[in-house]
């Protein structure tokens, strides 16, 4: 195999210690700009990864991550020696992130792209009721709760499993939607949808209980509805270290308890 | 049995429609101020009647809720005819409230009072870290969440419900620790406490992880600890219509699906 | 569209009332022998449904069925006027069932197949413990409990649903791994695995804690472990009415509560 | 404190490493038989320790549990020296147990007690079809599911945990009543009981879907109706070191994940 990647971007978050990190790798392997770049090393977290993955959206630039401090899920272990081979020997993943549309009251439509989920919550102390349709289909009338949530099932692991949605294969077609804390119906657990459903999420009663809509990191508040499904157009790369790849991460995470 | 209550209050929720229900039952029964009064009938749902036992606790006049409009857990039936034989009959409970000593990050102690339950909630998308202490012994060092809450068996039906906890008997000597959307430990269920214990929930890295403490309809923002606990020297006094009381209704509860 | 169904055999459980109508039906439309026909009409309920198609496993014979009774999740509604219309529009789906393959303290090999489930459960008082596998890597190495099943899309709503087991669209691709009142690790709630899993739970104190095996109704007892895996070269095909297909009613059972 | 525990029995389990170790103990500090005793202490595990309260129910001799191999729940932590004064400071709870009167097809009514829970569970593939009574009130027309049970306080961490029941500390005066594998209602979680209730469970269509009760050990097959209370007028004595106490033990057990 010739060598795919010849200008390593080196970024990170912004704490000391992984900015000392990236300084010392950027010395060692040379560094560009990441628009020039072969390949993109993310410093961080799973917080980092995420923003990365946002930035270089339909880049077509694989992002690989190293793990600085606390566990994460969308990184590779931390190590110096041997990156070029890791970098050559690294599996991509393409990611299709969710596409929401979210209508708010002033009449304007937001779009924003979610690679773990979006999700709608309460701003206030007034529990949300939500309609539910799936494919332009209302399947329930009215759920009240804290909120729901769309994901995928990269996200699957994050947001929706403290919501107590179902871990989901990698590679499985699939969208879990799940219930924020359900008052009524009060033990209703959500659905896993086929990855080619169309949510629509329509707040009722929004002057008296409004909600925020939230793509990943990006929040639009005051949502009246807000449609959400897999986007086709867009993706991104995501480099994983073999043995340690996504499938694998998935089912490990799906045996601890 | 001599006549109780010769003095009513009618009070009521705001909207339109139950302002004109208090106007007829005043002009029908004839109504005194609240601190004149034997006893208070509440107009309204199951909001006002929190509102309404806060403002009188330890006053010792008991509240008769009347419910208008949607379905109240804490209210009776609605109906003009007899409602002096009905207030006459209807069996007292006494309830105590849980006790609120929050922290805040500029020093101040807050306190405060809730009859259904004292949640902790994260401000900001990072989710919170809280260790947890029960009579001062440390029982979980790190819940990562999107907040806590305590519940008495009053309030077990109400947000304890919504995020999985159990509901309790009306007068057992328990008190609910639930977590809300857990992530790790992932899967854990809270816990049941005597309702001596003492809970203290303590907020890690508070800068980053940003806490609001919320007894009832109070809000506390940027807790750094908050002290929960069943408090012993106030209470205030619900009413129930016989063959409806609380017992009745928190069973009703438990078999509902 | 040529006329596919000329000879239908109507078959039914053995109760009085389906017995009658199977006669009534016979009587109208004609009836075959089951391995003459081009179509299998079967009167019931999903018992009825699971014995039939495993009867007819491989024969390439579709296999209607009309519900006669309590409701069926895999019959069509019962109505007979235009049935031979009903079948031509019908949409036909093809099943591929699980495959078991069980061994006893004999040392002998069962085999069987399963359209809903394959589960395992304690013969007597003394909890299972279970060692469990996917594709030859131990992935739990002790699961105390009551049993555990495998179940597919189809199976999803039936058994795996009892056992808090999440609902799977009809057509992903994916078993459910779910364990039966799980004791240690006391919360785990299984995995969801790519239908090319091999799973393999070995029993561990086989003497102590004896465990049957059961696919669909086939009870295999004692086992030592079991392999369970999709079929790849087995099948069957099932038919619903259009717009009561499978793929609706698993989306219609997941909004139930 | 005078001396209370002049003589001791000490009684095992059967296998050979308990045998071994009871003749040690009593080779050192002499052994009784139990009916002649003080005390008894077993040594063994937690089925043993359950036998051994059965057996020596309203006895008023006080059982103190050495564990021998797998941690016990009911047990002491293993020890020889310093015995004599481990049992003169070990704390004495008193358990009520659960009454079971159950009536089977012929008409019999077998009675059995259990101190940790009374369970019914299908003896055949067909599922259970249970009518639930509280205090003679039908609260439940239909629980389709494998089975249900009651269980103690003592209980609640054994098979009731297992059932996805919550675990109540060990003085709360209530009774938790869980579904195992519910069906129909779904996901109905069960219901806690004021420990003055009566639970009648009876068994719908008994004959097609025959059900065994049991209670802690005793198993009665084919049962029509179970009746379950706590009993008010038999108890046995269990010992626990302080510290180590049974409401830190249940505590502990909470936050376990």
């Amino acid at each position: 195999m010739s060598r795919p990647f010849e200008n390593i971007a080196f970024i990170s978050s912004t704490t000391e210690e992984t900015v000392l990190v990236r300084q010392k790798l950027a010395h060692r392997f040379g560094s560009v700009p990441p628009d020039e770049a072969d390949v993109i090393v993310a410093l961080g977290g799973d917080g980092l990864m995420l923003q990365t993955l946002h930035r270089h959206m339909n880049s077509t630039i694989p992002i690989y991550g190293m793990n600085c401090g606390s566990i994460g899920f969308l990184m590779n272990e931390y190590g110096e020696d041997g990156l070029i081979e890791r970098l050559e020997n690294a599996e991509l993943s393409e990611i299709r992130p969710l596409h929401m549309s979210a209508t708010t009251s002033d009449g304007k439509i937001h779009e924003a792209l979610a690679i773990n989920e979006i999700s709608v919550f309460r701003q206030t102390a007034q529990a949300a009721k939500l309609e539910i349709q799936i494919d332009d289909k209302v399947r329930m009338e009215e759920l009240i709760c804290d909120g729901a949530l769309v994901a995928t099932p990269t996200g699957s692991t994050a947001y929706n499993l403290s919501a107590h949605g179902p871990i989901l294969p990698i590679d499985s077609p699939l969208l879990a939607l799940t219930p924020i804390s359900p008052f009524r119906p009060r033990h209703w657990r959500g659905a896993l949808l086929a990855n080619s459903a169309k949510v629509k999420l329509v707040v009722k009663e929004p002057n008296k209980r409004p909600l925020s809509a939230v793509a990943d990191h990006t929040e639009i508040r005051s949502v009246l509805e807000v449609e959400i499904r897999e986007d086709t157009e867009n993706s991104c790369i995501i480099m994983f270290d073999p043995e340690h790849g996504w499938a694998e991460r998935i089912l490990t995470e799906q045996f601890r308890y």
